[in-house]
């Protein structure tokens, strides 16, 4: 079976995305997830840019990793020093890094009118860095930069720029498409031809995402002969991100046949939601193999086919990435879906019960109002519960207030807001106050205030996540807010929802779903 | 010039995908600009789904438009029913499109185990369903579906499913890349196929992105010699989406020299963010040619190389698609952008100047704190107005305090906060009361009540957007927050940033620096 290697970027040139800046203990954390993936090379980042990322790479040579290698990335010399007192090609020494990637122009127009020296003055750039690096006993990696628009405007450059780096020792000649306008036949027809200039050389392709083809750019490389892909996990990087790896790797792996990690494909869902969350970005929900909606299923007809047999709408197992199955709740997937939750609350119902009529007209109640309860399912579990037992419910609220000031009350300890929280249980009513750093964090230790006293497993639910979604901008703060909670009790995790236009409100709508279905679950347990 | 058509689904396909629902008025404002735009076919919906779709194209027949045709989409008819008496088709004919496009299976897996029928049937379901369409008059598009899944298992009963939709007078072959799952090379490879076994019909490309390759096998299919391309504006439907007919449109007429829409291309950024507004869903800012971060550079080199010459980093130029430049703040950006907004504020200042070098450590500062100022340079623009000119401050806080309840204090107008701000401005103090549906949106009136006593012209400012983002999800409702405020006075626009672990007092910081703005911004006018 055919192999290809794989090359990640995240940390250096991912790290150039908007919105992005890693700390060093998140480096290291993602250099220890890309290894247990097993790809083959870590580019961690450049040492020459600041104090930082040279601590950063004192951190690294303390690391055993079992996969992957790490890179060190650089310019080649500048022009008018010697390689000797060049900064950067020494931080790359110092950097103890065995491999060291080193770009270079390879467009006559960046050379004349960005670098603004001769075109011979750039190949002896290359050719002196590369031999310098080599000398000290350094693997070379050589990033043609501008390889693809350099190749169009003038071939012969372009390949003289690939040829000085390669008779310089280098083992790599990475073919970049820096701008990430080129199309996947016109990557594929260049790299054969580069290939065919140099048939026993190790080619690589580095692809942008500019006309959303990076990874059919990548991928029609490898056709053509590349031995090595890079990429970044996620697609992060400058303007439209780098190719993504987390495609590139499931299409090879499943779809060409072709190895290219040294782990589990099983990993790549989990692995990849780490590096987000240590990058604080969200996948897109839509993003293949790895997105929240990657095998969610919405339209009635789709639902049906899948529950029928999965092939019918999903190309591959979604376990094979670590992904699993999701079946929406909405108008348009019809009752099947409804009748799958109640089934498991209330085995035996029937499609047409009144029970079930009146829970699809709440379901369209609520969707009217702004509740969506994809995502936060066991919001309308608890609906269910409550029509379908008629139980007398576990609590209500009496009244909430909250009071928030600046300068703070307590700025010893940063509380910002006072709550207080009056609710009836069993006949019983009690009150309780909390502060906290913000008014739903108080609100949530007040109501607990009150309630464990009276159910005491609620000791074990922490949240562990709280997002707030404006649905409509055009009231600006007066807007109509959606809150997701998702709670745990250290066993199960759910998540529910609130809706108002008052963000302490939905808030609190979520919280006490999130209560009343910890409290059905223990119930529901006990019977 | 080579033309390809172009074929919208946002309303159909699109609306299959995770957390979407339009309204009608939505849906006409969608197709409005979907014919400024001017693709050639906008698929509107499935009449037969529900009432409101009905209603929907009784609306549409009143709508006269320029460009666009409008397509009502359904299924061929069901086993054991006639075509006169299929509730499905004759919904088609109802809804007075003069265009219908129907599905039918083209897999015969999906015959047998799904639909549970005879091959034979099936494609007599096909045939007798076109040909009453036509027989109505009316020109119909036959989507296979599943047609390349179909056509990998069986390509002689896929083909047969083709033919018999056209002996019986389809006037568009559409193949359905159903399930997302193939590649490029593979799709160009089987429309090659399809096209040499029917020279003379019109055969349309419908792809899905589930392994990431939607755009590039589009364009495949276009070079094979599709002559229809179908996707959604934004990419959005069921998984991971239909083809980015945005990316596409961009890519077929800079790229290759294809026309394809009627109206112009320097209007697809807006049209293109107005419907996500309408959708209620943010384009991601590393969307090819329309994201927010599609022409941003933040790394110093990038900037450097943009400022000698934009063709350095950039594939096209952004205004051809209606997009701009943006040069982001951060570390790595180095001096030059941050040179650029001091510039602006105060011209002359040398790099190594005292002033510049507090401003760089502030940024430094400030970052470490959890600010961004991508996205809302206008909080940094108030700190070096604050630096450089040392002025008395407009006002300064004595304190704040707000106060939320439930049941709300007024329940009549929905009122469920109240705040008291008091602030000195110029040496008197004064203090105002607001109410408000939300803390911050009580605490944002209260403030203006306090300042426009001082400053008419903030009677101007309103507010445009708030975004609120927690930034680490570890501690939940306790975590730190950074909310974004976009604010307005009819002439200018202008986004600010605060940072706490308390939202309302993030809050409070972002409207404040909006405000410090409007007034500097004032200030600088009148010299």
């Amino acid at each position: 079976m055919r192999s290809v290697e794989t090359f990640d970027s995240t940390l250096r040139d991912g790290s150039q995305g908007e919105g992005l800046s890693f700390s060093v203990e998140d480096k290291i954390r993602i250099v220890r997830l890309l290894d247990e993936l097993g790809v083959n090379y870590i580019e961690a980042g450049n040492p020459a840019s600041n104090v930082k990322e040279m601590t950063f790479f004192e951190e690294l040579r303390k690391i055993r990793l079992s996969s992957s290698e790490i890179v060190a990335f650089g310019s080649t010399r500048r022009h008018g020093v010697s390689v000797q007192e060049d900064r950067n090609l020494c931080s790359l020494l110092d950097s103890g890094a065995g491999t060291l990637a080193i770009f270079g122009k390879a467009w006559d127009f960046q050379v004349t009118d960005i670098l603004k020296i001769t075109l011979e003055e750039n190949l002896e750039l290359i050719s002196s860095s590369v031999a310098f690096l080599r000398q000290h006993g350094r693997r070379v990696f050589f990033d043609a930069e501008h390889f693809f628009d350099g190749y169009r405007d003038n071939p012969e450059y372009a390949l003289s720029c690939l040829e000085a780096a390669l008779d310089a020792g280098a083992d790599t000649l990475v073919l970049c498409e820096t701008r990430g306008g080129w199309l996947p036949d016109e990557v594929k027809e260049v790299t054969e031809q580069v290939i065919s200039r140099f048939p026993s050389s190790r080619i690589a392709i580095h692809a942008h995402n500019d006309s959303g083809c990076a990874v059919a750019s990548s991928l029609a490389a490898v056709r053509a002969g590349a031995c090595q892909v890079q990429g970044t996990l996620l697609g992060i990087g400058e303007r439209c991100g780098n190719a993504d790896l987390s495609t590139i790797i499931a299409d090879l792996e499943l779809k060409m046949d072709i190895r290219c990690i040294k782990g589990k494909l099983e990993d790549l869902n989990e692995i990849c939601r780490t590096v987000a969350a240590l990058a604080n970005i969200s996948i897109a929900s839509n993003a293949p193999y790895i997105g929240s909606s990657a095998f969610a299923h919405k339209g009635g007809m789709h639902i049906d086919g899948v529950l029928k047999n999965p092939r019918s709408f999903e190309h591959i197992r979604p376990e094979d990435v670590g992904s699993s199955r999701r079946l929406l709740m909405s108008e348009v997937s019809g009752r099947a879906l409804l009748m799958k939750r109640i089934e498991r609350i209330m085995p035996g119902l029937s499609k047409d019960s009144p029970e079930v009529v009146r829970l699809i007209n709440i379901l369209k109640e609520k969707e009217a109002e702004g509740y969506q309860y994809e995502g936060a399912e066991n919001s309308f579990d608890v609906i269910i519960y409550k029509e379908l037992f008629h139980s007398e419910p576990f609590f209500s609220l009496v009244h909430y207030q909250t009071i928030g000031s600046l300068p703070y009350a307590d700025p010893e300890d940063g509380a910002s807001h006072t709550a207080l929280v009056k609710a009836r249980v069993r006949g019983e009513s009690a009150i309780a106050g909390a502060e906290g750093n913000g008014p739903v964090n108080a609100l949530d230790k007040a109501l607990r205030g009150v309630l464990e006293q009276f159910y005491p497993s609620l000791r074990q639910v922490y949240l562990t996540d709280y997002k707030v979604r404006v649905l409509s901008a055009s009231d600006a703060t007066a807007s109509r807010v959606r809150v997701l909670i998702d709670s745990s009790d250290g066993e199960d995790s759910w998540s529910t929802i609130g809706v108002s236009t008052d963000v302490i409100k939905a808030s609190f709508l979520a919280l006490s779903d999130s209560i009343e279905y910890k409290l059905f679950k223990d119930r529901n347990r006990r019977r």
